[in-house]
């Protein structure tokens, strides 16, 4: 019996995609090879690294000005190549929790940072839609969907300065008007492939306007020249991130997943809000449809409810420290009929408990 | 019929370790989950994650005061890595090759750097052993060996200045002396394990002599402090990094690789240097064990051997650009019996064109 894998990132993928992994471990395309031994070189990886960064631009429908890469490092490391390749002197950032706090911080290092709006004294549980942005700002910086607090951007800020988000955890979810951004970057590990991957979609034309020394590694100029090979790449992690790409072309691309994805938001949101035993934790025009954070209204009930979860071959919905509770984390690769398992379960509770 | 893969990095590693990564891509120790779709924040990931880092210490034999961590990037952030932890105002490098100069021109956008011997004027083909390193640097660099021009560094230098070294090519070939270095780091790819993963050893008490501003990502003490967790890393890489190890460990250890590493650079040696129609490009005293590089007497034979040893399902001898004719890369999981291929194709062809 499959678990139904509610981790936050990294997650569920695709089985079929890990059937084709597991298979080029042991030999990729009748090469004799394993994935894991080819060089990064190699024809045959050099058009996997093509056909990832194909499927990406064709999958976001990404206009022809702009340039997709893969680099290493995850979103942390992406807080640091936002600012060394975009602020000049001054930027703006709107904190939404852990993740933007973060890209503060880094951002600190190199100039002047605004932090235009917060939604820190709610513990965040909300997304700021009031603000003003100066306008001699090098950029506005974002995280468009909050893994930790449950809160999502259902609208982009409208702002004449240029846009950068950190779309780790919804890109791929919905659909995306990339002309908005200057610069989107994004860890793999929720909706786009296992862990050790990071996407960047830079403007051609928004880089080099500041006088940072930029290491070569935080650089996006030089990796854009390399087309992602400056170095050695990720090459398992960008491999299964062009797998999971392909299905969900093949599946009726970003249209076809963000009405599933929807749907999977209403289910568990209704019963979040239909159920007597539980509350959501986010502002309700603000809910993720990516993680559903709730709780118990009656914490006596928690050893219960872990039990019955448990029994279910649920994992994975401990809610993070920082807000308790439970955390659904419902990424692309989470069939529908997992969140029915949940919703089962939530409303056995309340027959039984209730 | 399997390949002889003298892959340059990524490179070859043990097939038993292709089979139990292909395994658990799957299904993960039985738990139901794939590896890929793990949280790394799960007991069963903090279990690989803590088993490869023992590991690292006990086949390395690191005494107790080293930190080891796991980061991303490559040596090439590795370059930045270094400069940013340790120059504070001067440092001294050694430049045998691409890597080196890279590192080299990576360190110059924090400070003073000397390179104090260089090989460049021969185009790299010996490992320099004279030179001075100023009293008040704050460390000295090498790399221990040049993948591409195959030359290593049979003993390592002597002098009172702090030891750093990018060892990415050669780290678990051969007996090392921890305590000669305050930081050694290594890309994964070559006898560690895939692409993705980047291990650094870190004398204790060596950090925070210098008013860098240091990234977080870059920084080694919160990496060290959160225990190669400060976000999310390369889970695949790691996990199959240990699997290596366990594989070195079973068969051995350090002193078994590095007797069997002799035994395959001594039969490829001695056969460019018996037979008539190759010589090596490297100088003799500093032949690289891991990569033998050497050029065929008369170029005319090109043709004939490109097709005798293709026809022996050898991959990957294709010389690097910059030296030309070909690179036999030996690394750890190449067994005897490749090289022996290798050496029976190089004597078939003289016996036959010779």
């Amino acid at each position: 019996m499959k678990i139904h894998n509610y981790s936050a990132g990294p997650c569920i993928l695709p089985q079929e995609v890990f059937e084709e992994a597991s298979q080029s471990v042991l030999n990729f395309n009748n090469s004799g090879l394993s994935i894991l031994e080819m060089s990064h070189r190699s024809k045959e990886f050099v058009a996997v690294m093509d056909e990832a960064i194909a499927l990406v631009k064709e999958v976001l429908n990404i206009p022809e000005n702009y340039d997709v890469v893969f680099l290493q490092g995850g979103a942390s490391l992406g807080f640091s190549i936002a600012a060394f390749n975009y602020l000049n002197t001054h930027a703006s950032y709107i904190n939404t929790g852990t993740w933007s706090t973060k890209a503060i911080k880094e951002a600190k290092r190199l100039g002047d940072v605004d932090v235009v709006a917060s939604s820190e004294s709610q513990n965040f549980n909300f997304i700021p839609k009031e603000y003003e942005v100066n306008n001699n700002t090098d950029y506005l910086h974002f995280t468009s969907n909050n893994t930790i607090f449950g809160t999502q951007f259902k609208s982009f800020p409208k702002t004449s300065a240029p846009l950068i988000c950190d779309m780790s955890s919804d890109i791929f979810s919905r659909k995306v008007n990339i002309e908005d951004f200057s610069m989107i970057y994004a860890g793999a590990q929720k909706n786009l492939g296992p862990a050790g991957a990071t996407l960047y979609i830079v403007k051609k034309g928004s880089l080099g306007k500041t006088n940072n020394n930029i290491p070569v590694m935080l650089d996006l100029a030089p990796q854009i020249e390399k087309e992602s090979m400056y170095n050695t790449p990720p090459v398992f992690s960008i491999y299964v991130s062009m797998l999971t790409l392909r299905w969900l072309k093949k599946n009726g691309g970003i249209s076809w997943i963000e009405k599933r994805n929807q749907e999977k938001a209403n289910l568990i949101y209704s019963e979040i809000d239909r159920n007597s035993l539980f509350t959501g934790s986010a502002a309700i025009e603000d809910r993720s449809n990516m993680n559903a954070c709730f709780l118990l209204t009656n914490e006596a009930l928690k050893e219960d409810f872990d039990k019955m979860w448990n029994d279910a071959k649920i994992s994975g919905i401990k809610g993070h420290r920082s807000v308790g509770g439970y955390r659904a984390s419902m990424y692309n690769a989470l069939p529908t009929s997992s969140v029915q398992v949940l919703v089962d379960v939530m409303k056995e509770l309340e027959r039984t408990k209730g």
